[in-house]
């Protein structure tokens, strides 16, 4: 079992940002969020002035719940695409290429072996997890593996350079995991938090409501616990996004959250290590209604709204140019002083 | 006197990217404005798959109008910034680097010689516009020759590649300007479009609105003449940025808006070549209260909402990788059929 540390942001150099960024050449304040963003990337550094090359982290596995008919897609799904990911032509591939982030694709539990060197073999469960309807979705023993995989691939990611961390997933049947998981830490009805995922229609819909409600009645999973949470109701890809949120936050990382899925397992992370949350920016605003109530649980605002909800950390790719715009105003824009530019 | 004439949205080619993004691997309408955008880029280039290298013009002028304490800045900041501009250190030019566009800086009218090689020399008068409260702000000759360096700049732009133009602006005073024309637009009184530009205190603000509309009380306007709203209470800047998305939209090349100044710019652009509003994407939403209501008589849809507020066009950069997404996505991403993935 990992105990985990994450560090305060840095207040002073939040505040030595701040003053710079009064002091290039605009109107103070006049750069709006990106100048909120380029201070919150200070307190996450510790420098005013970070590096913040991309990663694209995405977290595959299968979720035994789709025996339920809780999913617009078949399971082979998650296999087929898991392929077209390292074979670049998914969504994450492409916008990951687009801003030059290295992306790692780890399988957590795919139902099937995956024949390909790119698709980094780390099953925690060989056949995903187990039908959290009829019995627990894994062993806690294998939630704290799953994490345990994202934590290191996290780490390794920031050895290897990464200065923000783009953390995906992919799983056929995770948007019920994730509403199951959602609903019990904010002790609501699944209703509230279930939404159509890749497509399922109203029948389906209801299932999935009810499919939660049973779940969480047979388990009653400790809504403070997200060990428990996760074996109970979880899913191995989620588990392994927390875990690589949490390695991310202790080394001062910033994390770009995705949409529904991603900022579950943001909510999980907070639990298995507080202060987390701290190191993360909320990239969208999904179209699955969890999405805002678990931001809003988080105090996230989205950095955009772009109807999203592809998942695969897409959102996040797609609006970490805005992060870098913070980033390069804080690194190269002139100063009044050095560009000899009249203050009023 | 230019004739202008732009073509129509290529409705065919619309249709035509709509049924290949739903062939693309991802859930039906998942990428959500991303699909909207790519489907606009085929309207608007007649190619689903289109090339947008993007590229920047910014249009300096100063402004007669500053003499009735107007503004916040002194008006040599125009000079000042720009020579920060074409020396790397102005928003615009640390956002261009960015996303990789070529930024180009005319001069229509700073009231002294700028001396560097890549401030463009147009100036249409040599010292700035007249003070608008007084006489007119220029001739209507002034007003189609600023038009005019502004069409040729977008040709010359396109024809060395551009496929998306950033169009920005420069001058101490252009607010009040575009309040003015946007009140006369609308015919509605200054008081409702007018802001605190780049940062002016209460007194001034509402010597601001003051101005505006002693000034069209003398001049009377006609709203629907692009030329008579210019040559009265425009400014060359704001002249050079409609001629230049008037040449942009002409040639079938995307425009992406930026803030209040350019949003009126599109305003006089189409009232000068019907149809070139088919042409703007809007990328921001400012906090300048006239950018919105400009943005609503275009039927505009911001992208981003960052609270910018710093013009140059810096709005529009920061947003354009995210219309780069949306020609990734339908260039690079595999289809169900390419990648062999399972539909429903």
């Amino acid at each position: 079992m990992l105990t985990f540390s994450v560090p305060p942001l840095h207040h002073e150099k939040m505040d030595e940002a701040k003053e710079y960024i009064d002091s290039l050449t605009k109107p103070q304040g006049s750069l709006g969020r990106l100048e909120e963003l380029a201070i919150h990337l200070a307190g996450m550094t510790g420098d005013i002035q970070p590096e913040i090359l991309p990663a694209s982290l995405v977290f595959c596995a299968d979720h035994g719940i789709v025996e339920e008919n809780v999913s617009a897609s078949p399971q082979e799904v998650t296999y087929e695409m898991a392929l077209n990911m390292v074979g670049g032509g998914a969504g994450i591939s492409v916008f990951s290429r687009m801003i030059g982030a290295p992306l790692k694709v780890y399988d957590l539990g795919i139902v099937r072996p995956v024949p390909h060197d790119d698709v980094i073999n780390k099953k925690v469960r060989e056949k995903g997890t187990a039908n959290f309807l009829k019995e627990r979705a894994m062993t806690e023993e294998e939630a704290w593996e799953a994490i345990e995989v994202g934590y290191e691939a996290a780490r390794q990611a920031i050895k290897e350079g990464a200065g923000c961390l783009i953390v995906g997933e992919l799983g056929i049947g995770n948007t019920t995991a994730s509403s199951a998981i959602l609903a019990s830490i904010l002790d609501i009805d699944p209703e509230i938090v279930a939404g159509r995922g890749s497509g399922i229609n109203d029948q389906q819909l209801i299932r999935k409501i009810e499919v939660c409600r049973q779940a969480l009645a047979l388990h009653k999973p400790n809504k403070h616990d997200a060990i428990d949470l996760l074996s109970k109701v979880g899913g191995l890809d989620i588990a392994g996004m927390a875990g690589a949120m949490v390695g991310a936050a202790e080394m001062r990382t910033p994390i770009l959250l995705d949409g529904f899925i991603c900022t579950v397992s943001a909510c999980l992370a907070e639990l298995l290590a507080p202060g987390s949350v701290d190191y993360m920016i909320l990239s969208h605003s999904s179209v699955e209604p969890g999405h805002k109530i678990a931001a809003d649980y988080l105090h996230k605002k989205p950095l955009v709204e772009l109807d999203l909800r592809l998942g695969e950390g897409t959102g996040a790719a797609v609006s970490y140019p805005i992060i870098k715009a913070a980033n390069v105003m804080v690194k190269d824009m002139a100063t009044f002083n050095s560009a000899r530019v009249s203050q009023k």
